[in-house]
């Protein structure tokens, strides 16, 4: 068996890797920095999910330049500019920052990784003013999590050691940004997943894909999908360890943890709701009514407003295009019956209680369509002035 | 050939109609009622358009257990109540209703629409007690008008006539109900179109669901479809004139003018924007990318706070599925070259042109995909604080 131990700190418990950031003024404001780097003694081993977005951005069209299977020892990353929208030029652009960072150090294969504003050109002298500033053995993984950090209010960063029967252990640690109510205008979301477990190549693959599955893709967000959502994992293979079971259950909650944090530090958000949705006939369904129901600008603001008005959940359902009935569909907030076809009013007692419930941080809304077996859950959170006020002052 | 001349006020111009309301209390704030009623002298043809939300109001189904192709002479309207998810009881406090009403009056089946808040039992009390007040004979058009508000800030009510080559004439007149980012909550939109022309039932079908889908269908709205969403043409026959051409016109154009009215009339929203997209491989293409626009968080908060951020834009097609190529994309907003392949950062001058368009009451976001020769346009609005506001503190 293993233990999954979650540790202080960060991208600096994984054995031989490195980072750091500094500010070269491209958001002065930003004490921590705005040009960050994640680097590994030896070439590392590099699984990527990249947003589904026809218009990708060039970083991410930079990254599929090289060929399948490509080892890297150097991430680079900025904030305030996607390079989104730039064409050719963006790709050159990464072309020519990596030609001036092989002058200054050793690199094999970078890649980048951009957020920010769309439809810009990157700043190339400023970005590579940074080679001058940067301690390229630094180990500053608080700093790093900061200085990729866009609308975000907190930093996200977490590590965990897995220790395995005999006592050794191999460490995954991640970085990662975005901020609730997911704003493509402002590349959504970056990940950056770093390990010294010794895990082939193929099961890099299978697990992130698995891992993103169950955590960045179940957070909702409006709908949208940025040109510049990336999610990475390095394997240096420093640990020389491996256990599949243990890395998959580590590398889940972790990335699970960092979806909720995200969510969490929505634009104005204030309340995280889980949407599960059973009884439907077949996984795509539960997961098309699950996701109408967390992207539903209705729902958000009646979670805003903390009105148990389950009407707007139960119309949600009904629009989202799956096989349902209302005789069938049972509604429950956390424990409480909210509907069912022999309970449709709210009495003031009930509905007290559901408004309690609602005040809550995070609760549970569980819909039961009553029509199979299959479910699916998604996260979303409230939609306040807050988000309204940053979303049309971003940029400006 | 025909003219068609707008005509003040509303049903009262057209022959052998009456309509009132009357206030029974369940919203004693509306000074012009909460219960409204339209009839006519003679049984009418009707053709309806319904919510493709499959948990339908009541009243949908009461009306749907009628005969195809039955007559009618009287619909009951009420405001505050959807009577949606109210199941089999909610069928059987129409018939109740309808069944005193035809105590008072002669009536040939009777249909019902409602509007309100979802999951509450008709108060059929209440309702009732409005057939002791109403003046069957009224021609009250400007009451009845408004009294099938809810959020609406103002009431939505058109006429013409129609006036044929040998100088004789028929009418159209039509009420409506909606605001803006329209809300499943609040039973969305209700439209009662009624004509003394002598169309043909199926014409009535053929010209309805045409007008639908370039006026009502055209508008976002938030994705989501109501409970209730009901549009109805009656046809009483009375001008014995008809004219396909122009009864189609004049139809079209009454029906996207109170669709504009709609989306004017949003719930805190400023603006109207127009979403084309142009160069689509096919109109379902189109549709799909010109909605994904209008429908927008991003875009929406973006147009509220008056940001030239074509990178929102672009990214909202990016996303939505369509077949598309950054360097074949060209965006205008108006006249304005916003974005192209060879024209892809906004200088300063640009940025302030875009910024005069952008502050205007109404403008026209142009996307030209640039892959074959489909196109779509819908029709949206901005997301403001005020929105928030009101669909948070709804109900409560």
């Amino acid at each position: 068996m293993f233990n999954i131990i979650e540790i202080k700190n960060g991208l600096e418990n994984v054995k031989g890797f490195f980072c750091g950031a500094t500010n070269v003024g491209m958001r002065p404001d930003a004490e921590d920095g705005d040009v960050a780097f994640i680097r590994s003694e030896v070439p590392c081993d590099i699984s990527a999910v990249f947003t589904t977005n026809t218009f990708q951005a060039a970083p991410i069209k930079h990254f599929q330049k090289y060929p399948k299977d490509f080892q890297t020892d150097f991430v680079l990353i900025n904030a305030k500019n996607a390079n989104a929208m730039t064409g050719e030029k963006g790709i050159e652009d990464i072309d020519t920052i990596m030609s001036i960072l092989s002058s200054k150090i050793n690199v094999v294969n970078p890649v980048m990784s951009s957020t920010g504003v769309i439809g810009y050109r990157l700043p190339v002298d400023k970005i590579t003013s940074a080679f001058d500033t940067l301690n390229f053995n630094a180990s500053d993984s608080h700093r790093t999590a900061r200085a990729i950090m866009t609308t975000d209010s907190f930093k996200k960063e977490l590590a965990c050691k897995v220790e395995l029967d005999n006592g050794e252990s191999f460490n995954i640690a991640a970085i990662c940004k975005g901020a609730g109510m997911i704003n493509p205008a402002m590349a959504t979301m970056l990940c950056f997943i770093i390990t010294d477990a010794d895990i082939p190549k193929n099961d890099m693959d299978e697990l992130l894909a698995q891992g993103t599955e169950t955590s960045f893709n179940r957070i909702s967000v409006d709908g949208d999908t940025s040109t510049n959502d990336t999610v990475m994992l390095l394997s240096n293979k420093k640990s020389g360890l491996y256990h599949k079971e243990a890395f998959r259950k580590a590398l889940n909650q972790m990335m699970f943890e960092l979806a909720m944090m995200i969510l969490k530090d929505g634009e104005g958000a204030n309340k995280l709701v889980a949407f599960e949705v059973k009884g439907a006939k077949s996984e795509e369904e539960a997961r098309k009514a699950s996701t109408a129901l967390s992207n539903s600008l209705l729902v958000k603001t009646a979670l805003f407003g903390e009105d148990p008005n389950w009407g707007r959940i139960a119309s949600t359902i009904g629009a989202s295009g799956i096989a349902c009935d209302e005789s069938k569909l049972i509604i429950h907030y956390d424990d409480l019956l909210i509907y069912s076809n022999e309970f449709r009013e709210l009495d003031k007692e009930r509905e007290n209680k559901a408004y309690e419930i609602m005040k809550q941080e995070s609760f549970k809304v569980t819909c039961n369509i009553g029509m199979g077996e299959a479910s699916y859950t998604s996260y979303g959170c409230d939609l306040s002035y807050e988000y309204v006020k940053i979303n049309a002052e971003y940029r400006t």
